[in-house]
């Protein structure tokens, strides 16, 4: 009865960042938002730093749902970039979708806003393709707590994999000696309790 | 391994709405009452807006249950409506069945008051008889969160769909384009800070 | 891949009331006590309007853990009481499964005192036996809210059912018809607000 | 020692709303948004219904904090209304002080967004003046609970009076027999669970 | 700077029991149901078990306000019981005040529903009038945390002490030995978890 | 305006434990039982290391209160211990005060169980006839934070020090250079955090 | 369709211990500090108590994730302690793995620091393997509880038990009669009110 | 009895930054790191913004307590900096006060680590000597809730103002014509919802 552990692989996973608008987020009362916008670039900063594919769509940005975040769009200039012209479920757009298959990639690391409608949608559509999907939950927000509730467990029953970004970051990573430095400081950037650790850490050693 | 992802469609689609009546309602506590009554009018107003059929029905309210609340009696003239002599599962309601059997169609979506019962156990019996379960989460209310929880538990392993009305109103949509104005109005009137985006957003784009 | 609806029936059921002792309930602190007390005394109450045979045990009441508290021995003086040498789990204990046995019911409402291990043990090792088991989640009480949660994953894991103390007795009574004024006693003594609604219910009909 | 007990009066009450834009409410996270929209229209409903001379002021509403929300506007066409070029404090813009002093009367009641500012400025600025100054607690947010009772604090060790919207209306009312009918009102339409109460009752007193 | 300690006297307090009315009660969302009913009973309990002069009073209660709990009628069957045709603070209803002043009494220990107007506007007028006040919190529920905390603040400020049923009780008995039995049993029935440490106690001692 | 600074002084205080015993411990809930251990743990420990007078006290310890817990006990072996024949309110008992008074000293450190009685009572009294108390909130437990607030804001309205054991200790101590070892090791041993730091630290220092 | 209740047995079971590390505990806040610290002490203890295989594990700890905690350094002398290079997952250090081959066993008790990287990660390979995984929920911690939440839905998904460390104590022991006083002193070291049972039950046995 | 507003004066004020140490960080629990960072980094934002004369001071900064972090060392290169050799209370160390008093203003921000003693005992102290205090009291943190609330009740109590960084701001800056740009950037770059307001309509302006 033991499933197989199918785990991130730097060479097989895309990232998709679904809806991070300025309006949108605006609605987003599941996390602070200090702790939502640090969660956001800190899966972006993932993306980067681990060369992933990465997909960046936005529903409707004309109107009051508002532009993509900068600071995402600055990260990723040269990725594919689908502005949806209506469609919710971002899988019902085709050029998302072949913008997913041209990475000939299998495992989708998701993130979005609304969790129960822009993540979780895209995520239902993707399983029933046969796709893996890794649910990024700190990085994709929501209403409120009751939301993000039903949401994940209808995502969780469907067979997803529920994950926040730092454990995205080290199953992809395997191996602290494979960048140590690299590592280190997507840590310190995104994780102020061990930027502190690093701080009194290389502090002492350098004073040596 | 992948499930089939079973999407609401509002050709297939049904409402239940299972005994919002004024006495239970002061039973709920998992809300506070201005978010309930908000969601709750919030998931009438989807049934209106996509036209759905909808069922209402009532236990004992001629007694301390108190009468189905004003608002949704009003929302829906025409609708069935099921005043239950006795039974507390509107399932075991004869007339409740065959008001949901008569639309002829195989998806489900429900909400009540109180949800480990009135909400729970129909969703348990449609399930058995192969229906598809949507429990809209947000506009079903019990005694307090663990209740909650453990009603949600249970309906989940049975393999209801936990949604909320907004994940439900969007999945039905399906893309903007099919009407924005309306997309709008009932997010506006049910989402406040959508609303302030609307308002920013027009305001400027009007002076323009 | 509908599951059958298998629901509680009075005829079916008995009641395991797990080491409810004076002592070890001063360790649950995942209810307000008023809570916990009410919810254990409702679920009695339940056991005894139903008249399902009711099944008392405790763990080394000798010592630290205490005396079974009183109000449960007084309402099922004649019930089997199997006061446990050392055996946790009580399903160990052979005269306590020869009790439910001798009852001939296949459905077992479970609740204890602590959650994890007085009611999740037993409830495994009836599951694995081929008992169907519904937890009373709010009659049953642990160390905080993490432990309760755990707690829970692993028994709703292994297929019991969750539930609280008001869907056991709504899914035991089945229709109000079949005794209005009982069932409401049941309500009215432990649930403040249902007994509001009918005082004021019966304060008007009354008067008129 | 005893104090006099200043109670709020309708003859010498006025209402100011500072600043309960559009842009600046996506910043209110200490309220649920449905809860905060309840509070902030209950409050002006009961500025309407006591017809109290209530003062509108925004702050740089061409800009990002966006315009005043219509439903405020909409209901107090007539009402002074200061769009402030520039200043924080809207006690520091001479044309709001004019308007308050205009009025003859003493005692401020006051809500706005956020609280730590646009409240807390012009109630310690008042006070200083030796107005009387009524905070309305729950229809004034900000960015988190921390920051509400920091703001608190400050006010209420200043001499302002803590209160909320039901406060207010009731204080002011005096007595039901003022027009029951009025108070009525104005209770159905803010507080859910009051509304329930109305509709249970008057359906038993009406089927008489 | 040392204040005198105004401490509770059995010869010197009354009880104030404001408007605890059946449907008033489903308004309160800061306590559980459960621990307001015991915290309510418990504090009518002590004024008993002191043979305190109390006085109860309700709002309107022929209308949706509902009757005064029948507990709370049942055990007080004697006391002034004043039903205010309108007023909304009781102060201001003349026999409400007279009923006070009749007993000679200073001390005013006073609990109600809701905590924001019911208890507070009396609160604010006794102490005007030089009267000493007690609230007791946790006998005095209202909509929320926030409002129970505004509310608070406005009678700390004024001079209200804040306190609780089991603070009253404590205070006015002073020593266990006035009455072992009767201070053991008023505990007994109120604080679940003092009854488990009797429980235990006497099980062990009484098998010496 | 300035009020003076009176701060605590380890050759003017004395530490007042107030009833935390074995049986009444149980009924505290606004602390984690491990949390409350460690925070009476070290609240005891200061005491030690400043070689501050200490005062034990119980209630009633015969009885279902229950002993001194043995740790307290064991640490203060010589300890004036007045064990109060039924006083309620510690400085109802002559021996406490007269203890108290021969100390000669003026600032009072009190930490007791429950908060609202055992620590209250005395505090108000001790106010009274003009000692300094410091409330050492963290080291005083109660039925949960409705009590504990209302607790809190009553003493804190009489003029009590609201403290924590940690400032208790860094007020005591003044300068790190009067005993590094010594205020290290207390630290370390009651906040493990703290105690993570000095691991690593030394770690890295030792290791030079 | 019932599952085989496949309990810890003490012969079959290892206690793996992945990451206390000093700096790492620095991250963890979905306990408070004490209450974590006193969990990972009991899971310890209770290793030690039925005599366990017990593995240690760090990562990089000569780095700013610091060492191992000394209290476990001390309890296990030894253990295999297995400081891994650099490989995040555990399981990717073949040592590790071979330790706990070497052991014979097929029950793996987990805890560690972050939940959702150091315990997630081995025991979804350890699940892939075959291995029964049995997940200590309360000794292992992480960021906030979104995180941990996430962290034990996959787990869960997967197939792995989610327990506490006193249900694993309980599991392993089965009959307090295999060693009463071992267990309660385990309890009583790591059970705060559980000593108190003890405290207060010997005291009176002890003097009768 | 009114009293006078001392508002904040940019002529007036002088920032204290006391012990954001990368150790003594670790320590704090009442706010979310990422939440805690982020108010850190506004107060000194706003110190640059408004050239206050700002001072640095550390405890012990050459062992576990830790450096001061970097981000604060690098933006104020040339602030006063007292690295104090052991004095726990800054006011106690000669050379902080005697910066504070070299810069003639009587107006003191402080913010620090934690708050209950880094904060509240130079805060007592000033306020003692006649300075006037607003502690910033989101940028400053400690073990938990209860303590920071014990604290914040001290410091309250001794006539301190109670504020936040942006009301901290706000009142510094007086009029947003001052420095349009200057105030928003501030904002943008610390309360990420008023950035996404900014960038949206900005968006909207910009594309006219």
């Amino acid at each position: 009865m033991s499933k197989p552990y199918n785990r991130l692989n730097k060479d097989d996973a895309v990232v998709l960042l679904v809806d991070h608008q300025a309006g949108l987020i605006s609605l987003v009362q599941d996390f602070t938002p200090s702790d939502f916008k640090n969660n956001v670039l800190a899966l972006a900063a993932c993306a980067k730093f681990f060369e992933l594919p990465t997909i960046l769509t936005t529903s409707f940005e004309q109107g009051p749902n508002g532009p993509l975040v900068p600071e995402l769009k600055d990260m990723f200039p040269d990725a594919p970039y689908v502005a949806r012209p209506g469609q919710i479920n971002a899988w019902d757009n085709e050029d998302f979708v072949a913008a997913i298959k041209a990475t000939g990639r299998k495992q989708l690391i998701i993130a979005g806003v609304v969790t129960d409608v822009c993540v979780a949608f895209p995520t239902l559509s993707a399983l029933a393709e046969g796709f893996d999907v890794f649910v990024v939950t700190d990085a994709s927000g929501t209403f409120d707590k009751t939301v993000q509730q039903a949401a994940w467990a209808r995502m969780n029953a469907a067979g997803a994999q529920m994950m926040n970004w730092f454990s995205v970051a080290c199953e992809l990573h395997r191996d602290w000696r494979n960048d140590i430095e690299g590592l280190g400081a997507l840590l310190s950037n995104h994780i102020p309790n061990y930027r502190n650790l690093m701080t009194s850490y290389f502090t002492l050693v350098n004073n040596k």
